[in-house]
């Protein structure tokens, strides 16, 4: 199955129930690899996941067309000279065969009705889109769009939010590598190390795997740093390491998977105690996710379990609802409990929050919620993430406008005791089901016993 | 020394010397990170070169403006509400300090008079470029300069093509580093495993240092073919395996180097015959760097060594000087001996031939000469790489046009003989000194004795 595997017939029905769906003619554009510090010396290819959805495979400089009577491929053939440095490359007869949809030279691309298109994320890309299609596209402005273009996403969305058996086949191959990457990782583990030495285990499981990293890996010793893409750290014993790694397949469908272990093996007193509570909150809220339930009260109930440990540990004192209705749970946990994974992982994030959020539904300003980047009735064939944290982020804790209200509930001096603990998150890949959810990175060990044997070896 | 590395004096009279050769203003952006699947995807931040050279340091989004009374940094200020995502940020006054240098908030960067500079290579960097000099700046159109921008260009080479201290120490890291990871990569090789098994071995040195890859590896056994970027096939024993491998230190210094190992630990006769004829080769072309030495005549001395070792094997039939005046050394070394080596892995490439070939000399229209990339008198301070090889390459084999008259002096049996070697590479990263050449690449295996029993552990 490896390098490519999404199977043809499964690609013609998703160009089927598309052309269905939305009926007029839809421009899907591959993309060109971007230049890194000059023109040939250029980051690896990554085709944009719309195309990469209907077509399986990442042709660099092609674009689909969709319609009611059929589709069409544009791609560039071979150009003869370039053999010498590329090798042999498939015809467009052969590309054809492979691919098993009509294949014609780029060149012949003539869009002679209005064609609806979906913007890409590179400017080279979108100007080329925009020849062909008539008008302005704008690149990266997918979260702007109108007229046939919006038609086109929302029926894009509604395909892709409800992922396919080839689809999910390729979900599990990447989290089946994020498996071995994150165990690498832990079995690499130790003090005295660089953050970017763990890096690098969990990135050989994914580079031999012919994958790739499908965000960029955030492996930090200063976990309360949401983003921190940095590695240059040493890590010292008493240190947790967050590690937020997922392998992208060569189809371009990723997975994304937070574990968070401790340096030398064995988590402190109140390092598990409070891994124990995000444990708590991450299974609260796996429990929750099911055919129907809203995403945002997902997000909820980790909130509150979450809450309600650290009013066990005595770090908040109170009644956890109320807590909650204060903005509680934000100050440890800011952000949204996960988000939508597929080809992107957030995915169809070029498409802003029409993805994330149904119809009707927008963003809260709340601080608490205004990360929530999803909140969308769940439905069978959805896969999300579950990702609840807790973070002792001095940004937040440090200043009295952020602490607010909540300063007389909070106790600092349990604060301090736990101040070995600076960020804990716990993620996984979830798949609702049927009658409710799988997670598809269960494999990976978890419990703090599990992790704590895996970084021993 | 690490992650930041280049000494502040450096940079400051690297600037210093640019105001005095050029006198006028001139800015230098250091562009933005590209999306890779959608905007808040995006691959590795990789700050333009001319801006590393002078600042030292990837900031995004910033612009050095270099004026003969001094020289001014732009950047963002950190924004609060980032905090939460990218943990604290150093104010521009800390900046300030840490690179000795004036720094103001970005929004203040006005150019009240006619300012050179240097294209951006993505096109959002070089619409703001645009904005900021008055004039239209076309992305990626360094090769096609005139007015100050070129003049702008020739002091920028002048400077750049001697390489000084502070650069010198971070090639050597870099070298040492991508020894490590060709080390890495022979001894993990062994038949039944993937390329990418292979590049994921050498991939893990390289981020463990807390370095990138300076250019997408090449790692393959189909040799033959020059820019092969997949890592799909699985290596089997008689295989000879090409790892053209480079590590890019933080400070963006590059290095380049390839090697040739044998899958299976032991080159068969065939396979050291043509790797001691590459090998001599690369000797001579050393051998032949020195200060005012003409880049093509090394190329020409390669060439002419590798021909003499083919004809001794039989694969040629007449006079070794006969031959390369028809062209027989390209049909088996089809590229150029090497390319100047610096902050870019062909270093300048974004000025197009204006870096490589000195004014008055262009590229030869000659098949074997045509991807020469660098024709210059050679100085104390340059850094060029020496990468002869032998590809088999059925492109050019094959076809009786490639061919031409050759065929008469080509024995097809002897090459016959010669089957089991598809392309083999030996390249090294040499600097120009005082008095001849030192190869800062020195110390990874490359006598086949050397490299079998570093593939053998």
């Amino acid at each position: 199955m490896w390098p490519e595997s999404i199977p043809q017939a499964a690609l013609a029905e998703r160009r089927a129930r598309l052309a269905k769906k939305f009926g007029g003619p839809a421009l899907f554009m591959s993309g060109l690899a971007r230049p890194r510090n000059y023109a040939a010396n250029r980051f690896p290819f990554r085709a944009e996941s719309h195309f990469l959805y209907f077509v399986g495979r990442p042709l660099e400089g092609a674009a689909l067309v969709v319609r009611p009577d059929g589709s069409l491929l544009y791609a560039e053939p071979p150009d003869p000279e370039e053999a010498l440095w590329t090798g042999p490359q498939p015809t467009l007869e052969e590309l054809s065969r492979e691919l098993g949809l009509e294949v014609r030279p780029m060149a012949e691309l003539r869009l002679d009705e209005p064609t609806a298109t979906l913007p890409s994320a590179d400017v080279e890309t979108a100007f080329v889109q925009s020849e062909l299609v008539g008008r302005d596209i704008i690149a990266a402005s997918g979260p702007e769009l109108d007229g046939i273009d919006r038609a086109l996403a929302d029926a894009v969305i509604e395909l892709r939010l409800i992922h396919d058996a080839a689809a999910l086949v390729e979900m599990r191959a990447a989290a089946a590598v994020t498996e071995r990457a994150h165990r690498a990782g832990m079995r690499a583990t130790r003090p005295g190390l660089r953050e970017a030495a763990v890096v690098a285990a969990m990135d050989a499981e994914i580079v031999a795997a012919g994958c790739v990293h499908a965000y960029l890996p955030i492996v930090t010793r200063e976990g309360e740093v949401l983003h921190d893409e940095r590695h240059h750290r040493t890590l010292v014993t008493g240190d947790l390491l967050l590690a937020d790694v997922g392998a992208e397949t060569p189809g371009g469908w990723a997975s994304d998977v937070t574990r968070t272990w401790p340096v030398n093996g064995k988590y402190s007193g109140s390092q598990r105690a409070l891994y124990e509570v995000v444990l708590a909150a991450q299974r609260a809220a796996i429990a929750a996710v099911r055919p129907a339930a809203r995403y945002r009260d997902v997000h909820r109930i980790a909130g509150k379990e979450l809450l309600a440990g650290l009013v066990a540990l005595g770090l908040f004192k109170g009644d956890v609802e109320e807590l909650y209705a204060r903005g509680a749970a934000a100050l440890f946990f800011p952000h949204g409990i996960g988000h939508l994974l597929g080809l992107d992982v957030h995915d169809m994030e070029d498409l802003g929050d029409r993805a994330g959020y149904a119809p009707g539904r927008e963003r809260s300003r709340n601080f608490g919620d205004r990360y929530l980047r999803l909140d969308r009735d769940l439905a069978a064939g959805m896969v999300v993430t579950i990702e609840p944290g807790y973070y002792r982020i001095p940004y937040l804790l440090e200043r009295p406008e952020e602490v607010g209200e909540l300063e007389a509930s909070l106790d600092r001096k349990v604060l301090a005791e736990l101040a070995d603990v600076r960020g804990i998150r716990i993620e996984d890949d979830v798949l609702v089901t049927a009658t409710g959810a799988e997670v598809l990175t269960a494999s990976i060990p978890k419990t703090p016993d599990d992790v704590e044997a895996a970084v021993r070896g």
